[in-house]
């Protein structure tokens, strides 16, 4: 800790000048994808940093310095640098760390429940750990993604019943939460204004010049934590919100004769426009979740957000439409999804990240097998690995070859410039493709005598123009 | 008429020289808030242009040389140019120049009907009038929102059926929405690319020639009119649905003690966030009506646009919400709304339009006044008139001096400057200030005595922050 003061009463200017000089102790908890190029950067900056997590081989890997986000530009560098240094190291035991730490960052995962309800177990826990082994003077910040009050409400009454300290006169808080998309999450951290809310105006302005100083970006003081909480929700709902309009208006256009895609991007040469994609659904950690941190506390105060719970449903009915597609695909050159062979390119829940989580198109997979279709999986992130339950092979070949059914499930970069031609003289006799991420030019399919069906175009070929 | 060829077969770079050389003759049916303007421009382009219009005022002015939009920078100047020139002349009798016109252009309303459906009688009307005497070799060109489909299934044949001509071998039939914003027409129509569908790929290029030249925009060709008019809906309901997300937010932020004006500011420092602000809802003559032009299209396949229709109740909500404010912040100083003096300020539909098509703060000022309150309303772009059937004042002062409450309803240029000092030692003692457009500081407003509400601001003063 720093020697003779508490993080409580040091200045901003103070915090600049100890964590380059090594003065500033921090421990991150989780170390997970958005934990550990944190916990990273802050050693990097100059800080000794503390990894506390429950993962055994992650523990081991970090302090190998290994790093197991491949999909992550820049971080491996950074690992290695820090844990060579001596500036990072990651540990199970999360007693000795967090007794010593100036700065506790709290970075563990808030998914949802199958109830559709958020799973804040682990984020009470290490509330409690937290609480029970923090010293006086220590600043608490929640990294972690939580509904507006959850700092408030839930967080900080365990932490001064567990410590027996009080909120501002023995500890501070704050929340920071992370803005970070994944696959971009160095470039994120250095360049997307980081928002920072806290108990009382000392801590949130401590608070504010260390990730000033750490990750060189501006930062946006907001008024509380449940503040700072609701802006990453806020700018993330926007998000989940606007692609479920995308999908809605893809849906309707497709009944219309309507292409979407030439519509989105139309629309987009207008200056109050922001083009958003329809596709196979919304996945990963984030998008699918957030929106039930805040229904959750909206239905604590009686309310009802309808766009925000109505777009979570069509998002979540995707999937259900590309196997429609599927069906109506296949379908058009005589066959069932029952014995067919179907190609899927991608199963990450978007482009070029090595992630499955809540992927819209493992549950099409898993839709599609339980039809009895045969799957034939390739993604460039997973090759010849198991994913999401499902065997992945190791190429394009594999997957395609003899296929009745090509599906484009996500745009990796590396599916841009696979050879349609190349791709149907692969393929079975009369095949279908589907795209589920506008990836493919729909003419182009068709004129190479592909079956044709994508997201949000024209079905059936026999609307009338006039 | 272009002599000796029609609008149907000549090429796109004759259409410019021509163009400048005045042979094109042009004649824009409905000279409102857009067709004026459009009229204007290729009047002033080259082009010989006649103004269709029923109304028999609308019609003096114009070839008085006078403009009656006085809220359209730059008008008023081309205008009284073009029609000294002898460019432009406006007409109630459409028969003689519409049969010697190259283009007809329409651009007549497309509202909706008190059961939410479109109302395409205007559009109807003027299509059978062009039809009857539109001559060989014509190209019709719709400005007019319509729902996607209605230029193909509704438009082409009337048109077919009253001239006994066939579309693409007798006319041509585009689609080329106009995307301004009332306000900006000017300025928009010089710098907003403008979208062109056609019935055939040679119209299409002839029109986008003509507007390229006319407006000197970028000209994005799509493949139909039905794509077009979806361009054009799709724009604008991305803009409904996202304000009615910014208002779905303020409910909830105001009951958690959020304010959401703080959360969308700091959200707009993130690159895939695009700010939208609530208010007191939705009016003008786009966004309330043209979600139902969509709507309407979607029932026709069986399909419904959730998001789309519930975005529209949101909105539509939203002058109850404020009128529940001001009972609210009256009842906060023990008054009622019934006896009581409000000083409106704003009754446009949006800032710095003098228009109050749909207002909502005219719903507002309705509800108020049916229960008893005595309103005293100032609009600086009305001073001294009748607006929506009510008396606006000419000044801040009258409208605010002795009230019990001050009403912020919109946003002008000219509001923003105002002392809220100044208006506090206007009004009376004990009283209320509601901010239906985030115009007032609310800390600022609490210190100088008065009880506030504002949209999407903590209505509770109770809630701890710890």
């Amino acid at each position: 800790m720093i020697s003779g003061k508490s993080s409580l009463c040091i200045s901003a200017e103070e915090v600049k000048t100890l964590l380059r000089e090594g003065e500033i102790c921090i421990t991150v908890v989780g170390l997970g994808r958005i934990g550990l190029p944190t916990a990273a950067s802050f050693a990097n900056a100059g800080a000794k940093v503390y990894g506390v997590d429950i993962n055994e081989s992650v523990v081991g890997t970090i302090n190998s310095g290994e790093n197991r986000f491949v999909d992550e530009p820049g971080l491996e560098d950074m690992l290695r640098k820090v844990v060579k240094e001596g500036k990072l190291h990651a540990t199970l035991r999360a007693e000795p760390v967090i007794s010593k730490s100036d700065f506790l960052i709290l970075s563990v995962p808030t998914p949802v429940l199958p109830s559709k309800t958020p799973d804040y177990s682990a984020i009470r826990t290490v509330s409690h750990q937290v609480g029970e082994y923090m010293k006086s003077g220590t600043t608490v910040i929640v990294e972690s993604t939580v509904g507006p009050g959850t700092v408030e409400n839930l967080i900080a009454p365990i932490l001064e019943a567990e410590s027996g300290m009080k909120v501002d006169a023995d500890f501070g808080l704050a929340s920071a939460p992370e803005r970070s998309d994944p696959g971009n999450i160095m470039k994120n951290l250095t360049s997307v204004p980081r928002v920072v809310g806290a108990s009382n105006s000392r801590t949130r302005d401590i608070v504010a010049a260390l990730y000033e100083a750490t990750f060189g970006v501006e930062v946006v003081k907001v008024s509380s934590p449940r503040t700072a909480n609701a802006v990453k929700l806020t700018e993330n709902l926007f998000r989940d919100v606007n692609i479920a309009l995308a999908n809605e208006f893809a849906l309707l256009y497709e009944k219309l004769g309507i292409d979407v895609i030439e519509v989105i991007k139309a629309c987009s040469t207008k200056y109050n426009f922001m083009p958003h994609y329809p596709g196979a659904g919304v996945g990963g950690p984030c998008l699918p979740a957030n929106p039930y941190y805040l229904i959750e506390e909206a239905l604590k105060v009686g309310d009802i957000p309808y766009l925000i719970r109505m777009a979570r449903e069509i998002n979540d009915r995707m999937p259900e439409h590309i196997v429609e597609l599927t069906m109506e695909a296949l379908n058009e050159v005589a066959k069932t999804v029952r014995g067919s062979k179907i190609g899927v390119l991608g199963i990450s829940y978007k482009p070029n990240v090595k992630d499955v989580q809540l992927s819209p198109i493992v549950s099409i997979c898993s839709r599609l097998q339980e039809m009895g279709a045969i799957l034939k999986i390739y993604d460039p992130l997973f090759p010849a690995e198991r994913a999401a339950g499902f065997d992945v092979l190791d190429s394009v070949e594999k997957a395609v070859s003899n296929s009745d059914c090509i599906l484009f499930g996500v745009a990796h970069e590396k599916f841009k410039h696979l050879d349609l031609g190349y791709l149907r003289s692969l393929s079975g006799n009369r095949s279908a493709v589907v795209d589920a991420c506008h990836l493919i030019d729909p003419q182009e399919a068709m004129k190479l005598g592909f079956a044709y069906r994508g997201v949000g175009r024209p079905r059936s070929r026999n609307l009338e123009v006039f």
